[in-house]
C-alpha cells in the first residue's frame, strides 16, 4: 500500500473529521491548512493574500474589482501564482509518501501528475450538514445555516471548476464518493481505509 | 442488517458482475432481468413490448415515431404503464427483504418509497470498459466498442433522467459511487458488502 488519498468535501459533510481519522488509522500524515502555511513559507507571498486566496475565487475577485478595477488583473495573476505554488507543495507532500490531502484540487493536481492516489468526494444531505455546521459554529438559526452552507459550497464549486475545468461532485472525477449523512462517518472512514489497503 | 442494495452502472463497468458477487457474499437475492420477466408475468403486457422498453427510451420513441407519428403518444403511455408495473415489482422485491437490484431506476423508486437502501453507482474509464465489453461481446474493433459504449450509456442516461428527473451518475443521487476500473471489481464488492453490513 503506497497510496495518497485526496478528499474533496461539501461543507458540513464531515470531510475534515473523516480525513483525519483515515490518516490516523493508516498512520500517515494529514494535510489541510498546513498546505496553505507551507505555501506561504515556500513562496514568500504576502501571508494575508495567501489566506485570502482560499477557495473563494469569485468573492475575492469581486472584492478587488470593487476596490480598484485595474488590481483585479493583478490579483488574478497573483491568485494563479499562489495556486501554482500550492500545486508544487501538494506534489511535494505526495512525493514524500502516503498521506491524506484535503481539498485544494489535490485530486486533479495528482491525477495530472500521474500519481497513484484514491480520490474521494464526501457529501451529505442538507439536514445532516446543517446539524454538523450548527455543532461547529454554534449557530442555531436554520436560515443562517442554509446560507452558510450554500455560500461555502458555491465557493468550493467555483474554485474547483476554475482550476480543473471539471464539475465539482461529478462521480467521474473521483474513485469513490460517499454520502456521509446516510452511511455515517465511521463507515466512511472504514471504507476509505479498506480501499487504501486493497491490493491492486 | 436489513438493507436493499441498488446498483446503477455504466456499460462495461462490471456492475452486473459486482452486484451478483455482492448478493452471493451477503446470501441475498440478485435481481436483474428477472424484474422484466416478473413485470411481464404481473402485467399482461405484450412480452415483446416489455423487452423493447428496456432502457432505450429515445430510440424506441423515435422508432415508433418513424413508423407512425400517432402511435408515439400511445407508446409513451404504454411505456409509462410498463414502468409503473416495473416500479411495483421492484417495491415487491424490496418488501420481501434484503436484495441487490440492478438498474431500472430502483434507487429512485425505493428512495421515493422511503425504503432503507444503499444506492451505488459503478463507473470506469473508457479503456477499462472497452476491454470489458470486448471480453463480453468478442468485438475487437476499438471504434465499434466506443460506439457500443456511447450508445448504451446514452440510453441509460436518457432512461434515468426521464423517469427520475435527475442526472445519471451525479454523486448526490447515490450513497456510494465507485470507479471499478481504478479500484478493481473485488475491492468494489468488498466495499459494498462492508457498507451493507455496517451498523447505523
Amino acid at each position: 500500500m503506497n497510496k495518497i488519498i485526496t478528499i474533496s468535501r461539501e461543507y458540513g459533510a464531515g470531510g475534515h473529521s473523516i480525513g483525519k481519522q483515515v490518516a490516523e488509522k493508516l498512520g500517515i500524515p494529514f494535510y489541510d491548512r498546513d498546505i496553505v502555511r507551507e505555501t506561504v513559507k515556500a513562496s514568500g507571498f504576502d501571508p494575508e493574500l495567501v489566506e485570502e486566496e482560499q477557495e473563494d475565487v469569485s468573492r475575492t475577485n469581486s472584492f478587488f474589482k470593487t476596490i480598484c478595477s485595474a488590481s483585479s488583473i493583478y490579483y488574478n495573476d497573483t491568485q494563479e501564482a499562489i495556486h501554482d505554488v500550492q500545486r508544487a507543495v501538494i506534489l511535494h507532500f505526495a512525493q514524500e509518501g502516503p498521506c491524506v490531502i484535503l481539498g485544494r484540487c489535490a485530486d486533479d493536481i495528482l491525477r495530472q501528475a500521474g500519481a497513484e492516489c484514491i480520490n474521494v468526494f464526501i457529501h451529505a444531505d442538507e439536514t445532516h450538514r446543517a446539524v454538523r455546521v450548527s455543532e461547529l459554529t454554534g449557530c442555531t438559526n436554520a436560515t443562517e445555516l442554509q446560507k452558510m452552507i450554500a455560500k461555502k459550497d458555491g465557493s468550493r464549486h467555483t474554485y474547483y471548476n476554475h482550476y480543473t475545468g471539471k464539475k465539482w461532485g461529478d462521480s467521474h472525477n473521483y474513485h469513490m464518493t460517499l454520502d456521509s449523512g446516510a452511511l455515517g462517518y465511521d463507515t466512511c472512514v472504514k471504507l476509505i481505509v479498506e480501499a487504501a489497503q486493497a491490493e491492486d
